[in-house]
């Protein structure tokens, strides 16, 4: 089955999205929609048009499944509930404590307009969601824990960006190799934040600025870096736009659980992702695909993926999927 | 939603199954059924019955899955389509260029009971299975290596055992370091079966046996042994019993894909399991679970894990996994 996809939204991971439906021989892309003037809009298909969002209004018979590629900040809460009753939908809702509200929302839309809105794909939630819903529901009795990295936060980078006198920054989340160590050996040790991952942060002063200060200001403020130990490395704008270009990130989620008291089982589900946007582009494709073949089955309303059978996450048939990957 | 299970067989895996019953909440273990007498059987859930296989005919009010633990050789290609029309179902069929077939003949005698069958549950087919289709479903270039191990083969053990002069045997696959670290640093080596995997073999042999011939015979065996490193070392029963009395077993599934020329992903499933049956049990209590829900809800046929919605695994209701696991 061939699937329409549209993307709103331009940015990393609408690049991401637009290269992972180009990819798949079952997905066609037919429009990007942007807030921004779509003459400004330069994208690299080039059979697909680029529209205001506007256009959206338009366009509900010439596309399958709308990729909403905002931010959880304040782009998805809105656009997500509005457009769910319209097309079906795939977003990437990663603030973890708002996921029940959003999916609230977000299935009383899709469900008046007999949509498919797949919710909080890509890694972390998307495929770490899998690895500890799927290890709780083997043994019951065990700890997940998740790690992160080493990859670049781009809300941690964003942050130091905003004290004075940083010209630019890059934040690496790096897991402690010990407590990896001690999880993986099924000790089911108990971790605190600092325990679990490190920070380090490349920083590029502007001329003149203290640097004691701005490494100062970074270490002790709070929530993103007052609880970790964090490491600050100054560097040139040359060395950071050389070696610190890339968005790379990853991380693992570890199960430990027992079926006897001396028996025990240890469950590990890890990535490490060149480019942190485009595999998560990569997932919402494949929950596009999803999402057009449930709602074409009759299903409506909120799905994250611990609702998808896997097989329709893919476009091989169930004979193929059973006679080569079974 | 309680359900009430039968087991069918009560090898290892049969108690496997019976401890991951016991300890899940909403599940309770009503009868265990064998074709030896069941007077001579002693299981370990007193409130459970034992009963004669021929029982269940008279058995399908009671029961809503019935967990058929018998072997794929012989047992479940017969077992499973035949009790599949009677009862939901979930089996473990592992020989994987037969599952096409097996499937099929599932399907059918569910379909026409209108009950649900699980087949090649646990954990390669099946959790192995699950991972090679979403990194498949989510990256279209990649290619997927399945590594087991370290971790005892029960067939290679047979094997060896079957040998003139060997009284007791235990054989461990154990996947070759170099070829998981170039699967894992993205370079999608072609790997041969010699490289990919070694096996080691723990031999007891007869008082008087000519160990030089049995060493020769097990290194040149064709299918289990020829195609590979082995390592021969003879111990004696008390060795073996003391420090091989375990069935550990685990592995990896890598899959490594990319979504540019210069840009690369690599996923990995792990599992270290200290007990190979106690795993798989779980992994069936869980599909129990699904196979109920699934056929409570008026689906029928033939599924395996790539058919299951995750969440249909899990005890925990749609909204409890989505605020505490999502």
């Amino acid at each position: 089955m061939m699937t329409k996809i549209g993307i709103l939204g331009y940015g990393n991971l609408g690049r991401g999205v637009e290269k992972a439906v180009n990819a798949n021989p079952d997905q066609e892309l037919v429009a990007v929609f942007t807030r921004r003037d779509p003459k400004s809009l330069s994208i690299n298909t080039p059979s697909a048009k680029v529209l205001g969002i506007d256009e959206l209004d338009n366009m509900k018979d010439d596309i399958d499944v709308l990729v909403i590629c905002g931010g959880s900040a304040t782009d998805l809460p809105v656009q997500t509930p509005k457009y769910a009753s319209e097309y079906n939908v795939v977003d990437s809702f990663d603030t973890h404590a708002n996921i029940p509200v959003h999916f609230e929302k977000v299935d009383k839309s899709a469900k008046e307009g007999g949509k498919v809105a797949v919710i909080s794909a890509g890694w972390d939630p998307g495929m770490f969601s899998l690895a500890r819903c799927y290890s709780h529901a083997i043994l019951e009795s065990g700890v997940d824990y998740t790690f992160w990295g080493k990859g670049v936060s781009q809300g941690h980078s964003d942050a130091i960006r905003r004290i004075e006198g940083v010209a630019d920054a890059r934040q690496y989340t790096v897991p402690v190799p010990a407590a990896l160590e001690a999880v993986r050996s099924g000790a089911n040790p108990t971790l605190s934040t600092r325990e679990k991952h490190t920070r380090e942060c490349f920083v590029v002063a502007k001329e003149g600025a203290d640097k004691a200060k701005i490494e100062q200001e970074i270490k002790t403020m709070p929530n993103y870096f007052a609880d970790y130990d964090t490491m600050v490395t100054f560097i040139s704008q040359e060395e950071l736009d050389r070696d610190h270009k890339g968005l790379p990130h990853g991380g693992s989620v570890i199960y430990s659980g027992s079926t006897d008291s001396d028996t025990n089982h240890v469950i590990e589900f890890s990535l490490k992702l060149d480019s942190n946007p485009e595999f998560t582009g990569a997932v919402l494709s494949a929950c596009a695909r999803a999402a057009h073949r449930m709602q074409s089955e009759g299903m409506t309303g909120a799905k994250t993926m611990l609702d998808i059978p896997p097989a329709y996450l893919s476009h091989q048939s169930g004979a193929e999927l059973r006679a080569h990957l079974l």
